[in-house]
C-alpha cells in the first residue's frame, strides 16, 4: 500500500519538486499539503505545471491529521522550520529541507544563521542526509536534515578524497556557479529576469556563505582534524544547475581513483571518463550527479568539476531518496527521470 | 515481455527526446540506435544526458536488424526520411517523425517541400498522426506521420472549433511563438546563443512555413472546404515550448464550450479555466498541452491561446503516444511526466 | 551653455536609461536625480552600471531646487506622476513618462487606470509625445506625455496606414511580444528570472491592456470615426524589446508605399526592404524601429513587423527626443547610440 | 579631419562590435570594411543592427586602397591574419585583434597554437596591447596586437599585484565564466542556443587555453622570474561578458591598496569600494572593468573579482583605445558609452 506522504511548505520550488517526483513514485500518495500564506488555494492556481495532477488543497501545517501520515516533508525556511518541526508528533518521521538541523553544534548554527537554535532535542536526533555517506544512518533515522544544495555538490568532490587521504587539506578552493532557483521563489531584486539575465556575480565572497558550516563540520569529521575551506558563489543565469569547481592539491590519477572507487556502484553519482567535463545541462531535472577530473599542467595540481540540478540532487531529489530509505523502499524508486536536455 | 524499439535518426533532439521517455517506459525496450553520421559513437559521447542509460552504440540505420523490431521510430531529416523509409521491411511497424507522410497529396508534398515524393506507396499507407482525433486508425496502422509540431499546436485549438461550426472559416490568424529547438540540432547561424538570446524575430511570414501545407489539408477535410488560414511563426528565446495565440470570429462561450467539450476526456489536453492562459512553462519537458481562451472587447471576437513543448507533444511525446497505440499499450504509458518548472 | 535637466524616479529602469542616455548628450547636465524611496543614496548603488559617471545623489523630489532646473523628466508610475506634477512649478518643462498625461479624456483615464485623474488642469496643457506625428506641438509644449511602450510601437505601424486609408478599420489585431524590463524594476513572481525563463506567455488578453485607451484615442482621432484594434501583449524571456506583429487587411503594396512615405525622411524609423523582418536583437539599447512588411498568401491581407527597444525608443530615448525639440536642441542629440549586438 | 580606418574581418562579432564603437567617434571615418567570405555584401545584411549606417560594401582585403588608409584594424581568426598582415603596406599602422602577435617567442607561438609563426617580422615590431600598461609603446608603435579577452582580464587582477609584490607566485588560481560571444561567430554545436541556454561547463580545464601563453609571458616579465597560474574558462549562458575570480595568497589590504593605487588615474578600471563585487551586466557593452577584493575568513587569503565585457573592453574597445594612442587621439574617444543595463 502507498505510503502517506505531507508536504509542509509545499509553495517553494523545492515543495513543487518534491511533487514533480513523488508524483512517478510508485508507492507514494500525497495525503496533505500545506503552506499557510497560500492555505486554501488549489494547487494548480500555486504551480499550474502541476495542474493535471490529482492533489489536495493547500492548507495551514495545523490543519493536518499527522496520525494519518508516514512521512512529512519539511521544505520550510530555516527558523520557521525548527518552530515547526518541535511540534509535530514526536513519533512522525520527517525529512527536512531547511538549514535547521544540519549543523550538529547549537553554536555553530547560531553562528552561521545569526539566531539561537530552539528545538535541540530535535536536533539531537537528526541524521546529516547526504544520502551516499550516511545511508545505514538515514534508513534508521526519524528526523533526516536535507544538506544545502552547495554543500552537497562540494561533498561529492571532496569527501572521497578527503577520506582517501589524497589531497592537501589546508588548499581546498571551491568556485561554484548557482544556477538563480537555488534562492527559492522570493521577491528580490538580484533575482529578476531584467537584473540577472546577461550577467552573473560572485556573492558571499570571503567565506561568509552559510553552507560552510555545513562543510566544516563533515570535512573536519572525516579527516580527524579541522578542515577550512575556501568557497565562493556565484549566481548565473539559469533556472536549474550547480557547477563547482574545485582546485586542489594532489596527484590526478590518485585523485580520480578515489571517485572512481567511492562512485563505482551509485546509481546516482556519475564519474565522467578522464578529461571530459560535466554541463550543468547534462543533469538538469534529474536526480544524477556528474564528475569530471582533470591534471593542471602544474605538477601535484588538479581540478575536479561536479555538476547537479540543486531542486534534485540538490534537495529535494535527496530528500526523496533520504524518505525512500527511511520507508524501506527502492533507493531510486520516483528519481529515475532522464535529464532534460534541451 | 518488453517491446523492441529501433530508432532511426538518433543523434538529433527528437531522437533524443524519444530515449528519455521510452527510458520510464514499462514495456518497451531500445535495441538499436541509429545515426548515419555519427555510427561507432556511444549515445553517452552524442547526448551527456543519456549517459545512465543502459542503450547500444550507434549504428547506420542499414546495419540493424529489422527481423527482431516491434516497432521503429524514425527520426531523420524531410525528404531522407522517405528514402531510407521505402527501404525498411514492408511490414515493419513505423512511426515517422519526418514531414514526409504527413501530406496525403504529392503534389501538395512537392510545392511545399520543393522536391517531388518518392514513396507515394508508403504514403498511401500513412496516418496522420494527431493522436487525439485519429485514434482508431493509428491504433491500426502500419505507417504513422506524426505532424509538425507547429500544425499540432494549431490544430488542437482549432479542430474541435471548425467540427462545432463556431468560428467563421475565412478569418482565422494564428501568431506562434516557437523556441529554438523546434529548428532541431542544426549548425545555422540564426541558431547560434549569441544571435538569439535577448532578440525575438517573425520568420516564413506571409504563409510560407511549410506546416501551412497540413493545416490547408486537415483543416478543409473537417470543413468540408476549403480553409486557409494566417499563420505567422517568430522564434523566440527559449529552447522549448510553442505557444499559439489565434485570434477568432466567433462567440467565446461557444468557442470555450466547444473545446471543453473536445477534451473533457483527453488525457493531456487541458483547458484552463475561463480567462487563464497557459505559459510554455507549465508544460516544459511534459506531454501536456494547456488551452485558454478569452472573449476579446470587440464582440464576436475570441482568443484562443494553447501551449506545449515542441519536442515533446509537438514531435516525440506523440509519436510515443501513436507507438502505445499501435503496440496495444496504454496510451499514457511512458508519457505522464510532470512539467519541468523552474 | 548645458541644460540642467532633473530626473524625478531615478531608481527605475526608464530613469536610469535616461541618465545612460543624457552621458552621451552634449548639451545636458544632469542637476538634479529624485527617488523618494531611496533618497540619500549615491547612484552608484542603485545602478552600478553608472558608476563611472560624476552624478548628484538622490534626494526627494520635494528637495530640487526648481528655479536652477530647465527640462524636467518624470519617470514616475502612474497616479503618483499626477500628484507630484501638479505640485511643481508651472512654468517648469516637463517630460512625463508615465500614463497620467497620455489620455485627453479624464473619463478614459478613470476606466483605463481606475482612479479619477486629480491634475486635469496640467492634462490640458499635455502634447502626445509621440514624436514623429507630433513635432511641432511638442516643440511648443510645457509638459509632453511619454507614451506606452506598446503604444508606441503599434502606432509606428498603424498611423501612416490610417492616414493614408490602406488598411481595414475594422480588422486590425496587433499581437504584441514584450521583453521584461517593460515591467519595470517590480518585485512580482512573474518577472522572477526562475519563472519567466524558458518560458512565455499572453497576458491581458482580450482587450484589457491599459494601452488600449492610448491606441482608441489616437487612431480615432486620426480616422475621423471610432477605430477599435484588437491587442494581445506577450511576455517574452528578454531583457529589452517590444515585437509587433500587425495583421492587416489591405494591399500589401500600398501598405509598403505609406509605410515608406510616412518615414523616408525619419532618422529613428526604418523600413526594411521587402521581405526582410525586424529583431528585437537588431535594436537593442538603441532609439531605433525596425519594420518589415510582407504580403499573405491571401490576397488583400498583409502584416506589417515591427520592433524596437520599450526602454530607449519605446520610452527613455523618445522622452530625451522630445526634450531635445523642447529645448531647441537637436532631435537626435544623445540618441545615435548604435545598437548593441550581439 | 577625421582618421580613415579600414577594418579587416568585419564579418565576426569584433568587427560588428568596432564599428559600432567608431561610429560613435568624433574624428574617425571608415573607409573600407574587408571580409573575404562575404565580400559584395551590405553591411545591413551581415549586421542589420549597423542599417543606419552609412557604412562601405564589403569588399576582400585585396581590394582596399591601403594608401587612403590612416590605421587598419585587423579582426581575423589567428593564422589567417598573420598571412594578410605580413602582406599589407610595411608603413600601414594596424592594430590586430588576433592571437598572432601577441606572443614574442616564437616557440612559445607554435607551442599554443600548433603552428609555425610564419610572420616573426612584423612580430617583431607588435606591441602587446593592454593599453594601461603599454601606454607610451602603443602610442609610438606600427603594429599593436590586442590581447586574449580572458588574459586581458586576468592582467587587470594581477599586473599590479605582481609589480607590488603583494602575492604569492606560486599559488595564483584565476576561475573564469565567459559569455558566449567571445567564441566568435562560429558555428559549433556547443554554441547554438538549445545546447547552452539553461548550462554551463569548464573548458581547456587543466592548463590547456591557449591564453596562458600570454599570461605566462607577461607576468614572468613582471616578475622577474617564471610565473605559471591555474586558469579554467567556464561558458555560461549570456551573450557578453567575462567575470575572472582569483584565489590569492597575500593580505587584502595590501591586495586593494596596491589595485587603488594602480588604477586610481584609470579612466576605465574601476576599483570598487571595499566588499562590493562586480556584475558583468553591469559593464555591459562598454569599456569599463570593475574590480572587487574581499578577504577571505582564512588568514592570508583574498579573493578578486574582475568583470568587463569581452567584446568591448577585451577586444574591440581596447582596439580602438590603443587606435586612439597611436593617431594622437584622446584615448576616451569613442569609448565613453555607459553600460548598458538591464
Amino acid at each position: 500500500m502507498a505510503h502517506s506522504i505531507a508536504i509542509i511548505g509545499a509553495s517553494g520550488y523545492t515543495g513543487a519538486e518534491l511533487i514533480r517526483l513523488i508524483a512517478t513514485h510508485p508507492n507514494m500518495h500525497i495525503t496533505a499539503l500545506a503552506a499557510n500564506s497560500k492555505a486554501g488555494l488549489p494547487m494548480a492556481q500555486v504551480f499550474p505545471n502541476l495542474r493535471h495532477l490529482d492533489l489536495p488543497d493547500l492548507v495551514t501545517w495545523e490543519q493536518i491529521d499527522y496520525a494519518s501520515i508516514d512521512l512529512c516533508f519539511c521544505a520550510l525556511p530555516h527558523k520557521t522550520s525548527q518552530d515547526v518541526i518541535s511540534k509535530l508528533p514526536r513519533d512522525l518521521k520527517i525529512v527536512d529541507l531547511s538549514a535547521d538541523f544540519r549543523l550538529r553544534d547549537p553554536d555553530a548554527y547560531a553562528k552561521w544563521y545569526g539566531n539561537p537554535h530552539t528545538a535541540s532535542d530535535v536536533q539531537a536526533e537528526a541524521v546529516y542526509g547526504l544520502t551516499e555517506f550516511n545511508r545505514s544512518e538515514i534508513a534508521k533515522a526519524r528526523v533526516v536534515a536535507g544538506t544545502g544544495c552547495n554543500a552537497a555538490t562540494g561533498q561529492y568532490i571532496l569527501r572521497p578524497l578527503i577520506e582517501a587521504g589524497v589531497i592537501d587539506l589546508d588548499d581546498i578552493i571551491l568556485d561554484l556557479k548557482c544556477a538563480v532557483s537555488g534562492a527559492g521563489r522570493s521577491l528580490k531584486e538580484n533575482l529578476l529576469h531584467a537584473e540577472l539575465s546577461e550577467g552573473y556575480n560572485a556573492y558571499a565572497v570571503g567565506g561568509t556563505h552559510r553552507h560552510l558550516g555545513e562543510f566544516d563540520q563533515e570535512l573536519s569529521q572525516i579527516a580527524g582534524r579541522e578542515v577550512k575551506i575556501q568557497f565562493t558563489p556565484h549566481l548565473v543565469p539559469a533556472n536549474r544547475g550547480i557547477l563547482a569547481t574545485a582546485y586542489l592539491k594532489g596527484d590526478a590519477e590518485k585523485i580520480g581513483a578515489a571517485l572512481m572507487a567511492a562512485y563505482e556502484q551509485e546509481p546516482f553519482i556519475q564519474v565522467l571518463p578522464f578529461g571530459e567535463t560535466p554541463s550543468t545541462h547534462h543533469v538538469r531535472g534529474s536526480n544524477f550527479c556528474h564528475i569530471g577530473w582533470t591534471a593542471d599542467r602544474i605538477e601535484g595540481r588538479t581540478i575536479v568539476v561536479a555538476g547537479l540540478d540543486n531542486l534534485t540532487k540538490g534537495s529535494s531529489g535527496q530528500a526523496l531518496q533520504n524518505a525512500n530509505l527511511m520507508l524501506g523502499e527502492e533507493e531510486t524508486a520516483g528519481l529515475m527521470l532522464v535529464p532534460c536536455f534541451p
